[in-house]
């Protein structure tokens, strides 16, 4: 738990009546930049606001993910500066909360690339690329660097479909995630060969059964979703995972070795993206030491 | 839209009424090198001027795509000392605009590589050179860092031409771009193996008939450019695309990679370089927390 | 041995009854997060400790194999505050030792990725990354880069079992290590191609009993432990070595080329990461300059 | 042209007629270096000079091609001392010509990876090691990060000599070069793989006319040298073109790729290294913003 | 010749004669770190010192190469502070030499990765690392990165023996070195692949036969040493050439490439690490701008 805020729970929606002026007073050398935390503001309430939880479920949906390590010199600002990078971000994720989502991980310790990731989902990329260039230039993300990004949108299924796969979408829709919510998150970016794209759709619709099939036992402890990237990124896939058992899936990644379907990966992972699913304040407050 | 001139419509005109004395004075310890703008605009005026709508259409026209990154230190710089550089990026670009035609990309949030791209025609490749060794010695250059080049030149159709292919030519000449004003922009490098190198002509062009059907339908809502590098860079084409939809690009995208000329492919992308097309006044006041 | 403390090792458990105060004052920009040494400990007060020998030998543990490098402006810091650096990595260590196991490893000289390795074991990976970010909190850690993390998680044997081969499963328990102490450390990340996972369970199993067959002999003096890390990583297993005899280990590991299960390694190694094993006390004071 | 010498074509000559003394006044901490120069001068009057273009021409020939980038911090340094810094640079080279051939080449703007290259001709390689030492100490070359290199030795043509390939030998001989000078240079390393150095040296003679015949033509417009590093360095040649017209370049470079003996390359370029020809003092120059 | 010393030849052994107090009192924020010259000296005293020439020759002999890269901010250092990181270096030469032979090398100018090379060579791998940590707290050392490590061992002749193979065996011992003193090293590191390993020691015995013979010209000119490092290292050897004649060692790696036994190569050099071959205080005192 945080502890710079008195009572963080109502800091996000207190802070958008913080005036533009204390704002630019409390801010440094880049205070200027804050003046788009009320602008943005200001042009969402005239647009449709997005659904949170809807978006998360549709096609035609840009994810992007991005992860990000942040640079030691932050750690020489003192902690009242590191405090207001924290309140920034803050800032700007709900000043952009009209037009995406943003969803928070902690990566530190468990990857050598990365100190969190970012998820962001927008209706079109420009939204998510306005979030991300606020982000940036908040004094947290200033002091961060990107190093990876991966940039996705969602798609209605395209192999096991109620019509050509009937009994393997019924079982896809016979069980739900039923563990405790999960604490972790796997991202794996997979790029398939050109031998498989050059299969029959009826082949490769085959192949995706064989590979369905072992996965179904996995549904009530991995929640899965994907991001189809060929020639938006350097990868075909985008597969996102939740969970709060490892060894489950470790068994689960291991069954989606075993397939056919496996031998025409040109990529599977590299980076495979582990890291615990936090609230962005908890994330940016660890980051920044003042937990 | 930049907030930092008060009309900046009229100001990349105004520039090049500014008088050398005028931006010494302004300028920090580089400031020597600003006289450039007034050499090179005065060497421009006695060189006949590019159009810079028909460079685009041209055969033998250098294509230089350049990505950037911002270093951090840009962000410690005073703001005034900020806005300066955007001006020499405007007057350098204005300077050279008889010689060389520059576009201009934000990729910042969509590219763990780069902050932007730059992409630069010209009829000889010195030209665009001198514009881009200028470029890095602005204020805002200076904070830059180059993370990625590829060069080319382009050249009439090889393959599907009116003689070889006379169906497939018409069919690409029978629709043309009527989406939206194209938001976003994606450049592929593309290198081809030496078994594609080693098929005859006729063999090449029949794989390309292939590959040019299924993108046909494409042609309403994403306009493409080609480039040519074998021995100028590391790949063998530069494919630079423009589109309004991303769902529409990457439908294209997985159709490439679907017919039997992927097949002989050794890189496609790596990068793929995904990004917003944006007036370069916009890109650098962006990138320098101006806007 | 470390000669900065008269006595080191009543060290670590007086340390825990530093006042938090005293901790404050000692510590410069940073000292707030040294709060988290007495709140851990509290809230380990609370749960069920770890028993540090048996979370060796258990299943279900996850391991976390993180290397480190050192960066050169530490150096350049007065000799007291990287003492200060020293106590606070013992405190974060003693702080949580309640739920996670560490070992420590010195890889300057034998690396050019990294100064040190941190071995982290605990029943889930939270705990593991708690650590981990406390550990890069302290004066220390601020001024280390991490360069390479592995997570895996230890499981029952899943092919020369007593059931499907009682012979092998039997000459693995009839020797055990009877050399000196070990005093080198080997971790050898493993990843194998998509045509071994699609081989048969039987199939595999063949191949490793005549992959574990020369390697008997070196039960002597060679310690092992296998992590997996399919999905968790981008690796399939972590291998683990523990041996004081350099010589007996090059013959090990030139066994395992020479068996047909090794023409379906995608990686072995790279890293292969080489060390002398140390408690961490003397690591850290080494690499502190402090020795 | 440079601007910071009134006459620079007397420069080089007049350089080495300055005192030692004077030279050591102009320069800043690292003046003690600066020595050398007379030195190096005093040892080359006892040898014999090389004839530097001879040295083109000859078999037994080391060159050495290294690539440099500019470090940002240099545009900080006052213009004094970067001009001082470019005179350091002749004085270097100045001091060596009886040793070493130095030709410059500017990559900026063209390549992410480097600003300008040096190519160095010596009989033997402590000579031109002893020049790039030298230049790495002046206060220019102390602020160039070296990014590639690569060394080679010039040897007698061995396939398609008189004796073995009359005709195609003659063939080579019955053109020249008569394209206008040449602005642009191009290197391409090549590495063949283990099949081609295991042919017999009769079928590589007959893979080298057919890879031959193509490139005929392009002997009026493209300038080519070649350098044989296995063992030396990681590839087996380094091969070195200049020309005046990119699109001719890019036409013999497809003919290259269209020929049975490409399907034996483990490498060609990567990098390929293009850039402008220019005397080492515009090179500089232009370098450290002072054209 | 170095310079700094009025006369460096005997300095090397006075070092031992300064004391303790004097260096300390030369020495900077570090100079606590130079205690253990006269500790490990002292240490030395009482065990059996290491035979020089002998090590060379012996099987069991741990070898670890190591490059480094010196970092800019050492020029800026006062040429006193770089004389005396000199020093250091030389006096933990000294305090090592009864337990470790080393070897130097400069690569500047011939390398972009490094500026020099260490070759150690212990009969524990403990007493390797051991110099290896305190070369890095020297105030050069301070001032390098180590940019790769090799670590192997010798071993007796494992194909060509006198056993095995008598007649090619005989003839290399028939022909010894007889060419000028060496100036130049290479280093090629090398992995052979699984199919090589796979191969019965008959089989792989007959390709080393056929690889050998046609190096056995070289004997005269070209010198070899040979390191095991499979397990050890991401390498299964490290081989070590000396040579006064690159041309030679040009046409013996040619001859290498021209063998079937290339064809098992999974990685043969890269790097390929050229120097020249220098006395430790030569490469110390040139990289330190003191020559």
């Amino acid at each position: 738990m945080p502890i710079l805020y008195g009572n963080r729970r109502t800091y996000a929606t207190q802070m958008l009546t913080v005036t533009a002026t204390a704002m630019l007073v409390a801010a440094g050398p880049m205070s200027g930049t804050m003046v788009y935390a009320q602008q943005a503001n200001a042009d969402a309430e005239m647009a449709m606001d997005i659904d949170h939880a809807k978006i998360l479920k549709e096609a035609g949906v840009i994810g992007v993910f991005a992860t990000y390590k942040v640079n030691p010199d932050y750690y020489q600002r003192a902690s009242a500066e590191r405090r207001g990078g924290v309140e920034e971000v803050l800032a700007v994720v709900d000043a952009h909360k009209s037009k995406v989502r943003v969803d928070a991980y902690l990566t530190r310790g468990l990857s050598s690339e990365s100190d969190f990731m970012l998820r962001v989902h927008a209706y079109d990329l420009e939204a998510a690329q306005n979030f991300m260039t606020d982000f940036l230039e908040t004094r947290f993300g200033m002091h961060t660097e990107v190093t990876e990004t991966l940039t996705g949108i969602t798609k209605p299924l395209n192999y096991v479909t109620k019509e050509d796969s009937p009994d393997m979408n019924a079982a896809l829709s016979s069980a739900s995630y039923s563990d405790e919510e999960p604490k972790y998150s796997i991202v794996v970016p997979i790029e398939k060969d050109a031998e498989w794209w050059n299969m029959s759709h009826e082949e490769r619709l085959s192949h995706m059964e064989v590979h369905t099939a072992p996965t179904l036992e996995f549904l009530v402890n991995v929640k899965r979703k994907l991001y189809h990237s060929t020639g938006l990124d350097d990868v075909d896939f985008i597969t996102y995972f939740e969970t709060a058992d490892l060894n489950a899936f470790n068994n689960l990644a291991v069954s989606l070795m075993e397939v056919p379907e496996n031998l025409y990966h040109e990529q599977w992972g590299e980076p495979t993206i582990l890291s615990t699913i936090q609230p962005i304040e908890d994330v940016v407050a660890t980051l920044s030491a003042l937990k």
